[in-house]
């Protein structure tokens, strides 16, 4: 850590434009006066523990804007559009009461446990607005969540006084903050914490959250690399490209990046999982593929691979888990080939020397193993290079030579200047963690919805983070079932969803016809600045939208069947509304509580 | 090679707006009579040889526009604007004449050879206008060379009765076209070659050429990956990224994109040709800058090197010609280690496998190294870590544990969308090849002066490929001497040039200061999109503007120094004039030739 944080820096001619664009806020946040409703309670499907509900009275207009003492920190991976968080947080603290002071956190969450702070100041955010980055006030650690490090924190918030704690990050950040919550009501502790969805990986998604900051960034940014590609994989006809990108564990970015720029083929890890395939069934399905198109005479391609698909494949699963046992018992590396179980053995000794020395790596801080680091494209184009091969001195395969050319993209995409929809997103987002902290509310997340239609049509909200917290049961050992702690999981690509429909319609279409698509790169002005994630677009996700018009329903029956109405249409109404109300009662095993400004 | 050339495509909507894109043309371009101005004869510098001149006259204004037939052939790699070389020249020949006729040859090279042709149209262009890669007419082999191919060309050209074959390519494409118009004379084929400087390396760079086609968007593309991975280091400040660049030999894209983004280090291939720095020097030096930042607690770095970079390494260079000349002896690729001299053997010997594997590469056509596919960032990592590691020990470094992380970056750029600038210099490179041809000219390049100047303002002109030409002595084996044949060598970066002096100048700010500039995503509109290379722009390169500026200067002598002047005057221009002649005389060793529109 040094002390440059927050230094003026020299930006260029197009950083300079992007730091005086001024994002719109949605109406309901315009002016000093803001609504707040507020939903139901919440519960968490915690077999162990009961919830701590925080008692919300039913709807507020906050009139009264007294200074609070709020601080800020980066807690997950950097993701495009985090400085714009610190941005609108700022500006709706000083909007409503001058007064009020935001301290950034230097340094991450070690900055955090240190009390090493910077008071935010418009001067500071001068060369920041809309940057990438999260460079302002630095990262570390990606967890707030031992003994230590929780009580580290809450004496920092009880030194420095703070009215809230903002917490920027994805599932793992968000998953801490609302145990932090917890802890901080529990000990009595005033700072209430408050979190905001900022993960490229876009998993942090449910009926709350609809896309997280950085995802329409790193998805353009890829999009732009991954057609450069397939352009190029055009032009000389000679070479198979294998893409890894960046995501952990969940296939959104190589979906969302597959439905923007068209390569030949994807392989997302959620199909993986379901049809368990193994390791040599994907090779398999791939050199299919490459045979498939040498009948057409075309010898190149370009498929993409999430990183975390390597966790996917049920075999390579058993084995990680294995070693990860194993490291955690503190097996020393060399030794643990050894101690494998036959079955993990012969497939660990079958890999390429280059695979077994990163799948070693230790675990990450959410138990996954370290994504990035393993190198699952090499592995394949192996895999598929050796099938062919074979193929080849079997007479089944009667092409040219397969060759294969591997990337993986995501630190390149990651520092990216955000898109506009992102530096908008953010920036409102950060808004929105002041009305949650003035409103007096704790463990809540800040939420946008009906994401997909103007910025003035946005719905701002808030939710509880525990209610998107689930349970799940695991087994670390085969034989004994342990059940986990609650925690937000990375929501998965739902393959019975509209964007994977969407890729199942094409796929056919991608694979054989070289329909590439150049998105080209990230526009701040003129056609495609203001496209949004596709994904984002087809999915009906509009969750407020959707109760609103539920009551409208309930309204329009009220009106239908009231004094008066014929018998035969109340006796109808009633058979049907208590079929509902059964139906929906046996389904409604747990409950939502959300708060819309 | 498939069928599917020239097909209409899906275009994004950026990509649909930059195919209604008009590039401009300069003045001199505008209209049906453009005059042509000839200048002197020329030599090529070959002992050998004596050149084959092409005769012509002194000036003249073509009025005449007689249908011709040409024939267009990507022959270099892919690099971004190739597409507007043949819109150019297509759009040129039907303003002279609607029944001229374009012919692109398919699949590059061996369309030539085998003569595959597709008749171009303003139709078939419509989605290829401004577009990246070389997908119209795709590319295979990157040379025209043996007896073979030349007479298979020569075949062609006749055949389908072209006045003109225009070559799209690098140093070596253009090396090939200068020996083809050769042969091509000789064999009274009428058909004349021109050649197009479209490469993404920029180093067919002379006192006729100021930069080639797809070096800017390349720049571009490439730092705006490199800033984007500073912005993820300061970040996060725990890895150091060692980026490894496409380009070739020489080190202009390197050199270009740390001006633009100002990473920490770059390491020029040329700086360590002319120091004679070896592979551990190299790897200390990075360690001693990694050691300096840690004592100011800095653990995080960007680290460009060139592809070439490894054929600089001296010792390295004399590894890869043993190698290469026991690959081209047949030499079983399991046994070239054990016939390596002990020298070369033991530093082999000491590489990491990986790279022993990819040194044992064969060699490109042009006598390299396959330098795409040598992770020379990877050994670098590998040293430096090996370095800290040890010193560790020692006692000399006392900081945090060095992670590296390493990347190469030049596919994911090359199919990009053409710069404004490269879209530009390509349109208008096509409008002069015609010019060439018009004014029945063989064996020439067409150029463009004044490059950094706007569009108005370019000098158009064509230069007598020849006139680029040298000869280099090499010694294939230790102890003989052999000369080589004419080529076009790749220009190396000027180490006594304006671009590497501002290099110099902010190098230790550079390393120390973390003073990254991110210019952003590749625009299209507002700040950044007329932005040239930065190499272009300090550069003193106006070779036309300077030698009127010279003509000035007689003319003022001649002015000056006429019947009636003082005695003492005329005594002093001739004694000066005198000296002046002489010396200009004894360097005039080989002189140029080029043609100005």
């Amino acid at each position: 850590m040094d002390s440059d944080y927050g230094i003026p820096r020299e930006l260029s001619d197009l950083q300079k434009l992007r730091s005086l664009y001024q994002p719109e806020l949605p109406p309901c946040l315009q002016g000093t006066t803001v609504r707040v409703e507020f939903g139901d309670g919440t519960t968490t499907a915690d077999p162990a523990d009961e919830p701590t509900i925080t008692k919300v009275p039913d709807a507020q207009i906050i009139t009264e804007h007294p200074p609070i003492r709020v601080g800020i920190v980066f807690s997950g991976r950097q993701s495009p559009g985090g400085h714009n968080v610190i941005w609108g947080l700022h500006s709706a603290l000083k909007i409503h009461n001058p007064k009020s002071v935001l301290l950034g956190f230097l340094g991450g969450s070690e900055g955090l446990f240190s009390q090493k702070t910077l008071e935010i100041t418009d001067d500071i955010l001068s060369t920041y607005k809309n940057q990438g980055g999260y460079d302002l006030l630095g990262r570390t650690k990606d967890q707030i969540r031992t003994t230590e490090q929780v009580n580290a924190a809450l004496a920092t918030c009880n030194n420095l006084k703070l009215d809230g704690l903002v917490i920027i990050g994805g599932v793992t950040s968000n998953t801490d903050a609302a145990q932090l919550a917890e802890t901080f009501a529990v000990a009595k502790c005033p700072t209430k914490v408050v979190g905001v969805p900022v993960t490229l990986n876009g998993d942090l998604k449910n009926q709350f959250v609809e896309t997280n900051v950085g995802f329409d960034t790193i998805s353009k940014v890829n999009s732009q690399l991954i057609s450069n590609v397939c352009t190029d994989a055009l032009s000389a006809e000679k070479y198979y490209y294998f893409i890894r990108l960046m995501g952990r564990k969940a296939s959104h970015v190589a979906l969302e990046c597959t439905l923007q720029s068209h390569p030949n083929m994807v392989i997302l890890g959620e199909e993986v999982a379901q049809s368990k395939l193994t390791l040599f069934e994907i090779s398999r399905k791939i050199a299919d593929a490459v045979q498939a198109r040498s009948e057409q005479d075309k010898y190149h391609g370009v498929i993409l691979i999430p990183e975390g698909l390597i966790e996917s494949i049920p075999e390579v699963y058993a084995l990680l888990k294995e070693i990860h046992g194993l490291l955690r018992q503190g097996v020393d590396v060399e030794k643990i080939a050894s101690q494998l179980s036959p079955w993990a053995s012969a497939l660990f000794e079958f890999l390429p020397p280059f695979i077994r020395r990163q799948l070693l790596l230790y675990p990450e801080s959410d138990d996954s193993a370290q994504l990035s680091q393993i190198e699952t494209e090499k592995l394949l184009a192996y895999l598929v290079e050796v099938e062919i091969n074979k193929r080849q001195k079997e007479g089944t395969y009667k092409g040219k030579k397969f060759n294969a050319i591997c990337h993986f993209f995501g630190y390149q995409a990651r520092g990216s200047l955000p898109s506009k929809f992102d530096c908008d997103y953010a920036y409102v987002l950060g808004h929105i963690c002041y009305h949650i902290l003035a409103a007096g509310l704790n463990g809540y997340l800040a939420t946008v919805t009906n994401l997909k239609n103007p910025v003035n049509k946005w719905k701002c909200g808030a939710a509880p983070i525990s209610a998107m917290m689930t349970v799940k049961r695991w087994s670390p050992n085969p034989g004994a079932t342990s059940i986990g702690k609650p925690a937000i999981h990375p929501a998965t690509v739902d393959l019975r969803g509209k964007a994977y429909e969407l890729l199942r319609q094409n796929a056919t279409s991608f694979l054989m016809d070289d329909i590439y698509r150049n998105p080209g790169p990230l526009q701040f002005d003129g056609p495609g600045a203001d496209a949004k994630p596709i994904t984002l677009n087809v999915e009906d996700q509009d969750y407020m939208g959707r109760i609103k018009k539920l009551q409208e329903y309930l309204e329009q029956v009220r009106t239908i069947v009231k004094p008066g109405c014929p018998q035969e249409v109340l006796k109808a109404a009633l058979s049907v509304m208590g079929s509902v109300t059964e139906v929906l009662t046996a389904m409604s095993s747990s409950s939502g509580n959300t708060s819309s400004l």
